[in-house]
């Protein structure tokens, strides 16, 4: 069955004085109204969420949003993919339409976590990974800058090159009102700042950060009754690398991004030449060049030129990060897969601001882990 | 598209000295094993998880279970719907398969409690609930306490029709060997034990428990070509009560329950009259008649009729719980719903041992908190 995206909204990105629970339920009204469509239309209710019960102590979090926002008795269910929650939310969103399961399903994704200090947070995200990595003082960030290093080492790439990535994030970032950072940088700010991880430093990270985003999926035939101007779910595809990052031949290849996007290009028939835009997980400036090689991009050993010959700054052949990314937009867990889906759809009707550029098709990537497990999704406009 | 369920597994349920990597391993390897799949064939593995991060301070266990059992690039996704999570999976496993996005899913449900104090494990669980009630003090087994009080005030139902309940699932479960009680218990046992919210008492509610149930989905044609004897998945259907449960208008109808068993027999065809056998969330003796009459199989207020009359027992017309049940098979919340199915699978096939029945077609029922959301099945032999 054609499944379409129908409504799409997201909260301001940053530092929230509220709970997760009121983020969602603002990101849910506010798709709700953005697509017209009555609350009692919803048939299934997803979300994305990442460690409400460890950010919180609340892990009933999508039975209250369903109380609060007033569609019981839809069924809900909690999504849960690490840091790629958000991706699997699209996966499960699209599978309950694709499958009849549900004539409407609201997706909201999202994560409450600034209220915690940065040593709580990164118990909690270090959950993450496996306990034998942790024990050993290896976290998300440190893996990060143990893999730049060997990047640098097996490429020809600079230090500098890396820095370009958060650079254009920053640039793109600025136009988003959402986004978290609204400031531009240069260079010089990238590599002037701490220093994380060797080679990596503090503005090669993306924040910590509060917000929420929503989708609404409904069958191509039911889109076409609310509205003309819709998104297509051309496809979503999923796939898992080794839980336990060292035993990887090559840190420097992301071997989940590179079968997600075998498996999404196989079913949609697409390549990398049919993408316009794409949102991609720069949780760390690396990972925006890895993941344009494992698609296909980029050759490999190779996507570091991109940032710097601006091949993905927004009038670039691809633009990457549009929305800012998650340097820039922000990285609340489990909302930054419906984010990047959230940025996807805005551009595809035009609807981008003044960020908007001329895209008929784009693919979003949501990472959990580093790369532990990856969904992809290609959207379209509708017809 | 038809969906098939082609193995089964569970671990011995109870107290286990090891982590819940290693239950959801064991049941998973079980499980191909039995369908005598291959590892590699799988392409989507589904964990019915509630709250492995809070027991363990591990969220990652989908992917570390993926590299575990050497399904790699499977896709991965935790289910999380609290105490139903397993229930959840049963319609993510389903959905995965009737929207063509997998040829072959691997659902594993598990939990792993035991190693925390009553008092730790008493706070995660409460993280199911609304915070406005348990700062009350009002946890899951008190609002036992109170709908029982209130359905013996409303029908004609006595303080031991409640403890028929738990009775004749100790019964059940001496007969099954992964069951954490296998010992029989009589009315006086559960009348003379500790009062834990009057009228209701320890022998009315489950225990705490370790454990992992695992079961293999596909299409019914690709299950036709590794075996003759398979169980078809009728329907899933899940439906939502309000999260905040004094806000309900009867504390003894379970609405989310009848929502959900409506849409169930609306989507199957079938009707109360053409189930053979149920599986029912008995996490306090009540929930066993509550669910009778909420799905239609008892009249309002009747329920508590039908352990009494030996009508639920295994030579009556509807047995319930041949499992033991929550009661005495035990309870490792994500587990529950994936279990519930296990039994079924294993009676519809004639693989249930001693405690066998004659059954075509059986129905299973998973709620979350004070059913806040519910997730049923009907599962049937396949032909």
């Amino acid at each position: 069955m054609d499944v379409a995206v129908i409504g799409a909204s997201m909260t301001q990105f940053g530092s929230h004085d509220t709970w997760i629970r009121e983020l969602l339920v603002d990101a849910a009204e506010d798709c709700l109204a953005a697509a017209g469509v009555e609350r009692t239309a919803v048939e299934h209710l997803y979300v994305s969420n990442m460690a409400s019960g460890e950010f919180e102590g609340q892990t009933g979090i999508m039975n209250a949003l369903a109380q609060d926002i007033g569609v019981l008795p839809a069924y809900t269910q909690r999504v849960g993919q690490t840091s790629a929650s958000g991706g699997a939310g699209l996966l499960a969103a699209w599978q309950s339409i694709a499958a009849g399961a549900s004539d409407m399903t609201l997706l909201v994704g999202g994560e409450k976590m600034t209220h915690l200090s940065t040593g709580e947070s990164a118990d909690i995200i270090s959950s993450i990974t496996h306990p034998v990595e942790y024990s050993h003082g290896v976290t998300l960030p440190t893996f990060a800058g143990l893999a730049a290093r060997a990047y640098l080492n097996e490429t020809d790439a600079t230090r500098e090159s890396l820095a370009h990535v958060s650079v254009k994030n920053h640039a793109n970032g600025a136009k988003n009102p959402y986004a978290q950072f609204r400031k531009e940088i240069d260079v010089e700010t990238v590599l002037s700042s701490p220093v994380v991880a060797d080679p990596l430093r503090l503005y090669d990270y993306c924040p910590v950060t509060d917000g929420a985003a929503a989708l609404l999926f409904c069958p191509v035939d039911i889109a076409r009754q609310y509205t003309d101007e819709f998104v297509r779910v051309a496809g979503v595809a999923g796939a898992t690398d080794t839980h336990v990052v060292h035993e990887r031949p090559d840190p420097t290849w992301m071997t989940a991004v590179e079968e997600s996007g075998t498996k999404l290009f196989e079913r949609t028939g697409y390549g990398p030449e049919d993408i316009d835009i794409a949102e991609l997980h720069d949780m760390v400036s690396l990972l925006e060049p890895l993941q344009l090689e494992a698609f296909g991009f980029a050759e490999r050993g190779e996507g570091w030129r991109w940032a710097v010959e601006k091949r993905t700054t927004p009038d670039g052949e691809l633009p990457v990060n549009l929305s800012g990314g998650l340097k820039a937009r922000g990285h609340p867990l489990g909302g930054t897969g419906v984010a990047q889906a959230v940025e996807l759809y805005w551009q595809l009707l035009g609807q981008a601001g003044e960020r908007q550029v001329d895209a008929e098709r784009g693919l979003c990537c949501n990472v959990g882990g580093f790369g532990n497990c990856v969904t992809s999704a290609i959207f379209e406009v509708g017809a």
